[in-house]
């Protein structure tokens, strides 16, 4: 049995308490959160912890908080030589504490709340500092997914700076064509094919070979119709730079 | 039966000749094509038309050629007071000539070659000047798939546009994401569960529900060090444009 104990109360620390709780071989220590932030309805009360004096000793601490109080947070912890990692996509290893053992524990999902995932099809990317933190780590991350990475914090950073693009933006385009779709009394359902499609082509074939459209086919004639159609300048702003960069993109093959 | 032939000889015209050919109740009569561009390996010889003048009666015609195309072939059909259609998202129904009757069969979806499409589920947006024409139309697209919606050109421009963004703009940032891996020797596929999750999500939450991330948190030093860690302008400037629409977008709320 491994002896987890997870630090936080937000999205990542709720998904990691549940997934863990349900897992062989792993243990649930504590959650250890803010006594103002107590969440109760999928976690025994008794293993709620609100006093860092009050920590027991754990194989593992996974710290899952918001990137700015991770540091503070592994400061304040009242123990050293613990193996501690952090879930976050882009902080650095050496921003826990060096009393401990470091390392990070970073999940490459969107989570929302309430919602579930499925565990083991996440990618989880780690890093350590010795090859037998690494083990651990290792060992906990394939018995919650069957996608292990081993990512250094520099690369950590660009997957971050990737999933940027592919999720928040790519979500934000999704927003704006349901706005469009919505002022022109269209169900934005007529368009879930075509997402799912986009989405799923790219696992048989690179984005660049999959890409269509009048920026691809320079079918300047269209793009200057649909500017026209645009009264949002906002999103004719968007839709002229990546048009642009199709194009450019194009020129460079 | 309905009696179908279909003018043109690109993806679209490839993917609705296949599926015609073996659906109940539609007959496909002719694929009509340039001398140059004679597809052989999917259409029996013996429906390639390659002359206008040897154009047999159908029920049906549908244009799918190149938007700059439909007006030209519209008008250069050899008979007139028979039902014409084309497939474009972003061409008016009054680009047919108007010696036919005329209507739109546009199927809402991104065609690759030799990539097979559930066409059950992919919309088809459909419109006609005339209720028994439109009866048939419905008749055709519903035998193909599940998903019909009458359309209007307004409506159907607005969607075209929608689609730029949702998928040729979606997919330009999923090429942007896998750039950023492939210079940190990072394998793209771990980015895969969170675009399928980021696609999913928005089924059952509404995009601006949905948003996550540095610019949907206001968290100014993460974007910060992004822009730092991105080298190349173009990528640097799309960044800063979706993180300030995504930013301006929270505040309307």
């Amino acid at each position: 049995m491994i002896k987890i104990t997870i630090i936080g109360s937000g999205n990542v620390a709720q998904h990691l308490v549940k997934i863990i709780s349900k897992t062989p071989n792993l243990e649930l220590i504590q959650m250890v959160v803010r006594p103002l932030s107590l969440p109760t309805d999928f976690i025994l009360k008794s293993k709620i912890c609100t006093d860092f004096d009050a920590i027991k000793p754990a194989d593992l601490y996974i710290i899952a908080v918001s990137d700015k109080a991770i540091e503070e947070v592994a400061l304040k912890l009242p123990f050293k030589n613990k193996l501690v990692v952090h879930t976050s996509g882009s902080i650095g290893i050496d921003k826990i504490d060096n009393k401990n053992k470091r390392g990070v524990f970073y999940p490459l999902q969107t989570f929302t709340k309430n919602k579930n995932v499925d565990f083991k099809s996440i990618p989880i990317c780690i890093e350590a500092e010795t090859a037998e933190d690494y083990l651990l780590i290792e060992k906990v991350a394939f018995a919650l997914s069957d996608k292990v990475y081993k990512i250094n914090s520099v690369q950590r950073k660009a997957l971050h700076v990737s999933a940027v693009f592919v999720c928040n933006f790519v979500n934000h385009l999704y927003q704006i064509g349901n706005t469009i779709c919505d002022e022109n009394q269209i169900p934005f359902e007529i368009l879930f094919p075509l997402i799912q499609e986009t989405a799923k082509k790219i696992e048989m074939l690179a984005p660049i070979e999959a890409q269509t459209g009048p920026a691809k086919r320079e079918d300047i004639e269209t793009i200057n119709s649909h500017l026209r159609f645009l009264s949002d300048e906002n999103q004719q702003d968007i839709y002229k730079i990546l048009t642009k960069s199709i194009i450019d993109n194009g020129k460079k093959l």
